[in-house]
């Protein structure tokens, strides 16, 4: 029996200037799936986000060197979901993580190569959103342009995007685009949270106000920090204390004034979450991503279906997020970037 | 054996700006197929069309969910018809009447998925004709010209087109196709008929005289009323009688002072059609559309066999519809739209 | 095994503006293949071209309805020619002689479908040229254009024409085609010969100036005229004299004053083929034809292999059609057109 | 078991303005393969040639007539080399060495066929490179570009470039594509050695400075003068003394004055590449090449593994080769170029 997807408590936006409608939180396979997560609990995470309304699944052919796609091919497969209400998307750049000089970059060979290989790995005949990975400066923009029309003229994609490119890159990419009348990329992937703001929130205002850019948030609780896991200092029972010889950066890192001074941003943000009606401060702090117009969607990563259960109260505090709570959140931080200056605009 | 299709009864017009024939009475699978008529009456009401003289036949993914799309497949592939006789239409756009908000739509992942479900269920390789059921304002009209020229560059269609469009949606997208060289709309599919007139003759009208845009008619009898079903006042045996309660707003407005003389408007109608040697009314109604220049194709949407050959009564009094007989209707009606000020053009 | 082709005594010329190669004599299926004759014939026919060096195959999907298609892909199949060796055309316009709107003419849908017909018809993937066997007033040359471009892009075809279009036509269809990127049609096929002169060599001359438009000339005998069979008269055992009535307009034309003139100037270009070592005055009509610079291929219709065999003699004596014997057939026909006044330039 | 490639000795370079990685010494069919070298050896050399880090491979479907085609593609298969590792390259123009007008040069129809036929040789999908084997001037340019341009997109190639055309003919195919939004030439595989410079330092310089151009070198060791193999005159044991009515005019060149004085050049040659540590002049030639930063690979074509084996020398003293050295390589050739003059610019 095929998977009865219900959309209806999700909260779904346009991916910037397309009609495709993304899930505004969505669940990715980066560091969990294929590598630390592997079969049936990777069925019960997707379970889980299905369950909760996410349609946007976020992939790339690194992930797990390819064990990430496989294992979401396979769920897919097994619960049988509607190919056409699933978002799928990969990102091509690192290959599978071989030393090999071709099976990586941005050049026609490894974009149709890496696509081809992704979609066997996936058992799909197409992916919705086919990212670039990273930029690649070896690599004529013309061409990687190309390549990207060429794979979704091939019916292989929907639509394509960049994943932490610089906005100058982004913008001639758009710019080649309309030279040789192609289609342009429409998203972006950044790494976007309450402690990472400035590339966002600064350099690429003016692709979002001139084409409407569309976002897919990665590292939206930033790296774990939002997760309030040390916001009271590192727990008795976590990875650090056990083997503190390799964490010793973070450590450092957490135990320094500065780190101090974040946790204790970190709990007051908590206080606010608790009293919007949420059990953590994950919730808040990705509904604050997700409360931006110029995201889309906010890949969460979680591994467990109860951490992800959690990330989805977000859902249910999106609403309270009002011009006061905003001002509240900024007052924590204290970290709204400046914007350029527009010399009179 | 093969349907033996004999067109030489039939009037045929070109779809606007394009070289396809279409037969100028078509039959419609809107309501009626593959929802209220199911099985062999769906072959019995397509072969009286064929017989006929009919070739253009439409469809739309929203039709009965899907279902009108299986019967007319089922039906062609029956009766054997020669494909390069037909003219089949689809319509993309509220999919098949799910929720999900991918399954609908003009983004290129509906049109494309749509149009690969849509001939699936009517096993077909090809539409020769598909249209954007309404436009998407949420959708940016490049994606939309994109992904129609897309799926004809694949093969799946050979022309386009839109249906309940706005004269400016249908100049933008002509507009666009013309800046990326790529296939323009050449079709509207909107509702036309003596008692829906202003859109179709003032706002289309550029249109018409800049690009020849084609059109096939929807509701030409007004949802009924032209069919003189209630010329007298309301029938026993009509459904309004039987259900009150259910039809409770139409029987307000056929017995409003508005309704009367509608309906004096229709028996005078009658009149003229009985003169002119048809036996019903509709069969006028139905001629006085296919007389515009600007029409392609008047589509009918009978139940039974019967009231179809009474349609096509229409064929027979089209030829006589001079400059007399059309002032006499204008008379009766008195709805001329006015149109637009050419300020001294 | 396959047969082996050898180009080594026939003359090559290249398609107009194209790098194609077809000999400057090839066979053509026009009311000959699949009519008149059928079966094993058709195979010696074709034989004895290829024996011969013709390359080039000319067909129509009209040609005898289809039946001439099915005649040539049945014989090169048997006589397992390459495929690379042979340049095979079809035309589409007129499809297989049904009444059908749709069936004919040059719209987007008969295009396609009479290719898709043609091919499978000569059991081929592709055929070298494909003709707009006639123009198509009722459909705008844009979609023609992109139709045929179309095909080419599907790989079904290498080069676009057109047969019997008017200069000014041709002229439209590169302009559409330049004007789009896309690829113009290279090739008219009209008829030509020392007795119809005036189209090709008026008419169409800027064409050849501007765009070295190629030719395939299809009556090059004047519908036999110029084979000499009247050109003492109507022979006794001729179709003419066993059945009168059905040929009277003919019999008065060859009887009349100017047919008796017209036979003179016949019996001269006799003398003159003799001279030159050729056995029939045919050869001489077709040698004329090939030396032309504007022409790419001169189509041969015999109906019987000895016929074929008389026919290349042309090839021996083309060498010797220099200036004087030119001037000298230019004397005996005094039919050279004038050219249109270019004022002065 | 799949062939373990490892890139990590090997030098990659960009096959100029494009993000494909070529190996800076690759390996050819040229003469060898599928001729005097056909079997097991061709994988004994394949083999020599992945082992030290070869990633690219050419071919031409007029090598050996289409064995070299043959013998490389069946040696890939039984090596299970992964597809995406590979660079491999063919070559269309002089077909496989008929007599057929249409089975060579640069028409659309013999790109088509001849790639066809090539991968079908090869054994491949695609090649990633084709290449132009020769300027076809009978040959529009637009169809030229028009059908690589179609080859490419129809998934059968990643690049094309040119070989043997003049700076001009390039100049004039990016032109076309320019003009047409069609994909550029990247690549030209010229002759270039240090007896052989003046086309490649000279003509093709402005292509390099204005469009990146990629080169493949063919004959690097000029035809084995530079092997260092007649450095002391003719060998007793070489084909020369054997069959000297045969190679009388290379004989004659060898023992001329300019032959002497070559060879003495090509001893002082010697001398160097021993210093720097190889084993051989030839490496030294080799490395030569390959340290032009307009050189992206040099095509080696050894008959035999321990031939390769030396010529692989030129990867270690490749580092070597600084200013000092090359000055001294130009003293004792005293044959560089003269730049055309460019007028104070």
């Amino acid at each position: 029996m095929p998977y009865d997807y219900q959309p209806k408590d999700m909260i779904f936006k346009n991916l910037g200037p397309t009609g495709l409608k993304v899930s505004v939180f969505s669940y990715g396979g980066w560091l969990t799936v294929g590598g630390t997560v592997k079969g049936d609990p990777v069925k019960d995470l997707i379970k889980t986000a299905l369950d909760n309304g996410v349609n946007f699944f976020d992939n790339a052919e690194i992930y797990s060197n390819g064990e990430s796609e496989k294992e979401m091919g396979r769920v897919f497969k097994e619960l049988d979901v509607d190919r056409s209400q699933l978002v799928v998307s990969t990102k091509i750049f690192f290959g599978t993580g071989k030393s090999d000089p071709n099976q990586k970059g941005l050049s026609r060979k490894h974009i149709v190569e890496g696509m081809n290989a992704s979609l066997k790995r996936l058992q799909l005949d197409y992916v919705d959103i086919v990212f670039a990975h990273r930029p690649d400066v070896a690599t004529p923009m013309e061409e990687v342009v190309r390549a990207f029309n060429h794979v979704i003229e091939k019916g292989q994609a929907f639509y394509w995007g960049s994943s932490e490119w610089t906005a100058t890159q982004i913008q001639e990419a758009i710019a080649v685009a309309d030279r040789l009348n192609l289609i342009r990329p429409v998203v972006e992937q950044p790494q976007y949270s309450l402690l990472h703001r400035e590339k966002f929130e600064v350099e690429y205002k003016p692709l979002f106000e001139k084409y409407g850019l569309g976002t897919t948030i990665w590292s939206p609780l930033a790296g774990g920090y939002l997760s309030g896991k040390y916001m009271n200092g590192i727990p008795e029972d976590s990875r650090f204390k056990s083997n503190p010889q390799f964490y010793e950066s973070r450590i450092k890192e957490l135990e320094s004034e500065e780190g101090k001074k974040e946790q204790e941003k970190i709990r007051k943000l908590d206080a606010v979450a608790k009293r919007l009606g949420a059990s953590n401060v994950a919730a808040l702090a990705l509904a604050w991503c997700a409360a931006n117009p110029n995201v889309s969607s906010v890949i969460l990563g979680a591994t467990k279906p109860a951490q992800l259960e959690e990330n989805f109260e977000a859902l249910k505090i999106l609403p309270k997020l009002d011009d006061k709570v905003m001002k509240e959140i900024e007052e924590i931080f204290q970290n709204k970037p400046e914007q350029l200056p527009t010399y009179g605009r």
